[in-house]
C-alpha cells in the first residue's frame, strides 16, 4: 500500500466534509408543494440534517405520490415504502386543514409506528374528525375507541423546544393565526450534531398563516421577534413561509393567507426587528401557491418584481431536493 | 350545392347515430382507480349517458389529478375548471372514508354549487367530520353554521330511483356491509334519453364491499336479486366492483374488502341468481386494488387465472374512457 496515497485520500475525504459541513445544515425534499385542489401535491416539507437520512415530515398533505416521485427521479435512492416507514421518523403538523394532513391519514394503513407532533388545537381535530371509524380508521393512541396505537400524539407547547427521537433535530413552535379564530403553527427546527458535522443552524417553516394587520394579531411580529437574533447572528439558513394569492385577491377573501405584498410588509417588519438587517442573503421558499387559473405563475412574477422585498426567492418543486 | 352529397352526408350522419345508439350507452372516465396510499389516483368515476357531457361523479377520491391528466390527454377537450365545475354535475358518494371523498372537499372552493347525493350514514359523516370550519370550510347547506351552501345534501333512500336534474340519467342506491357495522353503498345507474338516443341500460358501481360469507351479510345477495332481471333483459352493461386485495391476504385483515376468489364467488352467486345465466359478456371492471408491493399485479394475475370467473375482466386506467 502506498502511505503517501492513502495519506492524500484520507487528507481529501476530511477536507470535503470539513467543506461540506460549512455549506449546508439541512436537506430538505419537499412533497408537495401547491396550495389546495391538485391532490398529488400539497403541502409536505421533508427535512433532515445534511448528511442523515432521519427526517421529519412538515405537514403531511401529500405523501405517496411526492415519494414516488422522489424515487423515481433518483432523489432517493431506495422504495417508496421505506421513505415512508423509515426515513420519515415524526409528523410536525401546522393546522388539521384536509390539504396539510390528508396524505397522513391516507397513508397511516402503510406506515410504521411514530410520533404526530403539533399544538393541542390542530392533534385534537385529528382526533375528532379524521383518525375516527367513521371517516377512517383510528390509528391514534388516543380519540374513539378502539385504538390501533400506531401513532402517538405528542402536543408542543409553544415556543418550547424538544428533541425529535431518532433524529438530529430540535423543533419549537409557535403560534399564527390563520382567518382568526382559527389558528396555524410555525416550526422553528434546530440541526444538531451528526457524524458529519456540529453546528446550531435553524430553519424556519410556517404554515398557513395571514397577515398581522389583516388578521388583527400580532403573532407573526411575535415569530419575528423570536427569530430576530438568529437571523443576527447568521443561523437562520431559509424560511418556508406560504404566498397563496396574488395581489389581485380582495381582502375580505384571503381567508388567512398572504399575497405577495403583505409578505414584502412581513419580511419588512422582520428586518426591522432584527436591528435594520438586510436580508437579501436569506433564502426565502414560497409553499402554498394555489393552482386556480394561472395564479401561481401571477404570484412568482409579483415577488420577482418586488424590489422592496430583498430576500432570496426560491420556488420549490415536488422532489426536487433543497440545501440549505 | 350538391343535393346528392347532402343527402348521403345526412344518410351517413343518422347511420352513425344509429349505430352509436345501438353500440354504447354510457361514457365512463375513470379520475382515480387505486385502493388508498396514493393521493393522485384515488376512487372517482365520472359517468354520463353516452353522447353527453353531463356526468355524475361516482365517489371522488381524487378529481383535480385525474381531471388534468384527462385534459393533458385530450379525454377531454376543454379546461380542468370547465370539467370540474360543468361537467360534474353531482356526486353520488358511497361511503365517507377520505379516500373516496378527499378530493371533493379539496376542490370545494374552486367547484360550482351542485348536489352531493348519499345514504343518510354517509352525507352524515360529510357533515360532521369533513365540511367543518375546523378540519375545512363547511361548503354545505347543512351542518355546522355558518353554511357557505355550495353544496345541497340529498340523502337517497334504498331501492328507490332518483332523476339526476341536468343529466340524462337515473340513479337507485343500495346499501352494502363494509367491515360489518359500517356500511356502503352500491348506485345502479340508469342512462335514459339523449339527444342521440333512447335506451333502458343500466351501469352498476359498487363502493367498497366485504363478501357477504366474512360481512355475516345478504347485502350483496339482495343486490344481485335486485339486478338479476337486468342481467337476463341483457340491459346491464359494465359492473364496476373492487378487488382491494390478494388471496392471501387473512380473513381477518380483508377490513370489509374483497379478494379475487371472493369476487368469484359473489359473481357465481349473481349468475346462480339469474337462473343460471352465463357471465361471460358481461364487462366487470375491477376497481380499488391496493398499491401496496406488488399487490395490484398479483390481484390482476389471480383473477386472469381463475377459469371459474367467466366475466369480461377489465383493468381500468386513471384517465382512460371506457365505452360501455
Amino acid at each position: 500500500m502506498n502511505i503517501y496515497r492513502s495519506g492524500w485520500t484520507l487528507f481529501c475525504l476530511c477536507w470535503a466534509l470539513e467543506a461540506g459541513a460549512q455549506k449546508t445544515s439541512f436537506t430538505v425534499v419537499p412533497l408537495g408543494v401547491r396550495g389546495g385542489l391538485d391532490e398529488s401535491n400539497l403541502s409536505a416539507y421533508m427535512v433532515a440534517a445534511a448528511g442523515s437520512n432521519d427526517y421529519i415530515c412538515l405537514d403531511a398533505g401529500t405523501l405517496y405520490a411526492g415519494i414516488r416521485k422522489a424515487v423515481d427521479s433518483g432523489v432517493f435512492a431506495t422504495s417508496v415504502s421505506n421513505v415512508l416507514k423509515n426515513y420519515i421518523k415524526a409528523y410536525f403538523i401546522s393546522h388539521p386543514h384536509l390539504d396539510h394532513v390528508a396524505g397522513l391519514v391516507m397513508n397511516s394503513p402503510e406506515d410504521s409506528a411514530k410520533t404526530i407532533y403539533g399544538l393541542p388545537f390542530c392533534l385534537d381535530v385529528l382526533k375528532e374528525k379524521y383518525f375516527t371509524w367513521e371517516s377512517w380508521a383510528n390509528f391514534g393512541d388516543e380519540g374513539e375507541k378502539p385504538l390501533l396505537k400506531k401513532y402517538h400524539y405528542a402536543p408542543l407547547s409553544p415556543g418550547e423546544e424538544i428533541a425529535v427521537p431518532n433524529t438530529h433535530l430540535y423543533v419549537q413552535a409557535f403560534p399564527l393565526s390563520h382567518g382568526a379564530p382559527y389558528q396555524s403553527t410555525a416550526f422553528l427546527v434546530r440541526s444538531g450534531e451528526t457524524l458529519a458535522q456540529k453546528n446550531d443552524a435553524r430553519l424556519l417553516y410556517l404554515g398557513d398563516t395571514g397577515a398581522d394587520t389583516i388578521e388583527h394579531s400580532n403573532k407573526l411580529h411575535q415569530l419575528w421577534e423570536a427569530i430576530a437574533p438568529l437571523v443576527k447572528a447568521g443561523k437562520l439558513k431559509a424560511v418556508f413561509i406560504e404566498v397563496s394569492f396574488p395581489n389581485e385577491q380582495p381582502e375580505k377573501l384571503l381567508f388567512g393567507h398572504l399575497t405577495p405584498a403583505l409578505l414584502q410588509k412581513e419580511m419588512a417588519d422582520l428586518a426591522k426587528t432584527a436591528g435594520g438587517i438586510s436580508l437579501s442573503d436569506l433564502p426565502v421558499v414560497i409553499t402554498h401557491r394555489k393552482p386556480s387559473g394561472n395564479q401561481e405563475r401571477m404570484i412568482q412574477q409579483e415577488l420577482e418584481a418586488d424590489h422592496t422585498l430583498q430576500v432570496k426567492l426560491i420556488f420549490p418543486q415536488q422532489a426536487g431536493r433543497l440545501d440549505f
